[in-house]
């Protein structure tokens, strides 16, 4: 595990603003757009129950590694990575997919609404995504191309050869036992994909140089792997009141998963391991990547 | 019924061409783009079945109402809008929503493949077009904030105060007797607003002035409008086969309808005025809109 006790960085401080900055920052778009709509409330309902906020964090911390300014762009890009995330975690915990009750300290959209109502507020969070990445008021700051890339970027990662092909292949491989290439590649897909592309698009946000982001690429890749590492490890360890759902699901569901692969001592090694890759990839850039570097060992460390 | 008789313009003929145009656009990123996975499998088979592609031929007629030639960008754009409206159709005919189990002239991609599959295909479906406008090709072909302005455009026409609303509307709406001001709005909505903009987009892109587009704007609504009309008119008089899809489910899932609110020979007459209204905004173009006028003809007298 690697050590950070002598650094006076505070985690949990830095968690709790960042995770305000997200949630003020996503109430104001939802102020400005959002209806008193039953589709509308749906969308929000999912949206602002507490989540981790992980992915929009590192996408504003891969631009504060690279610029001093945080610039609105960044803000927005962060928001519809959020909204992303969501609507994937609507859409996956329907009857049809991983049929969950429970997500985020409170009943999933379908319970809390209805299927209808869910399918739709994950479809419409999905397209305002890019509604929010194209307001006006982001063009102004940004060069429109910079925009232009990085939606093609999140389109891909989000896409069938990205994300959805990674939720393909975990509904597909249910039941089946595979390698662990196999599964490192699904988890690649499904959440090593949004992951990387969020670091990748602060850091383009930021004006990152070519070099920065290579370095940040390698970063995003190992953190992504060893979120999943431990996501299967809090399936089986992890306190369902502390994580907001259920646990134990993998082994109903019977899905591959590290543990079963490797064992969870093994399991845990790996995680540590990949973090250290991780962490390696940050010397490039000095202090200025001690949020990254302490997210990292957050990742593999938490509770939830 | 505007008499067209005069008119030596042949619609059959231009419907085959752009219609082959369209499925040749189409299958050609699908070769560049998709994989042999089960996910693309299932976007292809949706994708590719035999649609009338009435909204990527708006949009391309759009383009040659005010301008002479179609640039790459059009022709992207359209396609993009083919994939949006396949994704709004595997969502609609989910179980969870309006449970059909036919669609253009095949079974539906949840009965093909499976409710998982749908879902996830209508998603990826969803993503690729937003892919596909921000391809850098695309890019070299139009300045990258025209792109910008109409992926913006089309993600406010497809989202929560658009065609998603619509659909949830036209959901919560089941049972319920609405008044015909409200089934005008959800239908603006859930039909008109994505026929609308694949008008607008064609015009953009096609370097419209801001009169030849508020012109080609009345006439999207007014055949945004009529289409719908004559789509409930279908689904009382039509014939599954020609149709490729179930008639009479209006009345089965109890939604309230043209002809039930106005009675059917009046719901024909109000079609044609509809029609009506939108030929007259065209005589801004002059020849050049023929097929435009034409288009808006065929869409109160097709058969499916």
């Amino acid at each position: 595990m690697p050590d950070h006790n002598s650094n006076p960085f505070n985690l949990q401080q830095y968690l709790d603003e960042k995770q305000k900055f997200i949630n003020d920052a996503l109430m104001d778009i939802i102020c400005k757009h959002f209806t008193d709509s039953r589709l509308c409330n749906a969308m929000k309902y999912s949206l602002m129950a507490s989540g981790k906020r992980l992915r929009p964090i590192l996408c504003l911390a891969a631009a504060e590694a690279v610029s001093y300014i945080l610039n609105p762009s960044v803000i927005s890009a962060a928001c519809a990575i959020e909204m992303i995330h969501t609507y994937s975690l609507i859409h996956d915990d329907l009857p049809a997919m991983d049929n969950d009750r429970m997500r985020r300290g409170q009943p999933t959209c379908h319970i809390q609404f209805d299927e209808p109502t869910a399918i739709l507020a994950g479809d419409a969070l999905l397209t305002f995504a890019f509604e929010i990445l194209t307001l006006p008021e982001t063009l102004s700051i940004n060069q429109p191309h910079v925009i232009f890339q990085i939606i093609n970027m999140l389109s891909k990662a989000i896409g069938c050869q990205g994300m959805i092909e990674g939720q393909m292949r975990d509904i597909i491989n249910e039941g089946v036992t595979i390698g662990l290439e196999a599964l490192k590649e699904m988890h690649a897909l499904k959440t090593g994909a949004l992951i990387e592309t969020s670091i990748q698009v602060g850091a383009i946000l930021g004006n990152a140089t070519p070099d920065q982001i290579h370095h940040l690429t390698i970063y995003a890749q190992n953190i992504g792997l060893a979120f999943q590492v431990t996501d299967d490890i809090l399936n089986i360890e992890g306190d369902p009141v502390s994580m907001g759902k259920d646990t134990g699901t993998d082994r109903t569901r019977l899905k591959s998963t590290f543990p079963d692969l490797m064992g969870i001592a093994q399991s845990k090694k790996y995680a540590d391991e990949l973090v250290n890759n991780a962490l390696h990839a940050l010397s490039f850039f000095g202090n200025k990547a001690i949020p990254l570097s302490v997210l990292a060992t957050y990742i593999i460390n938490r509770k939830r």
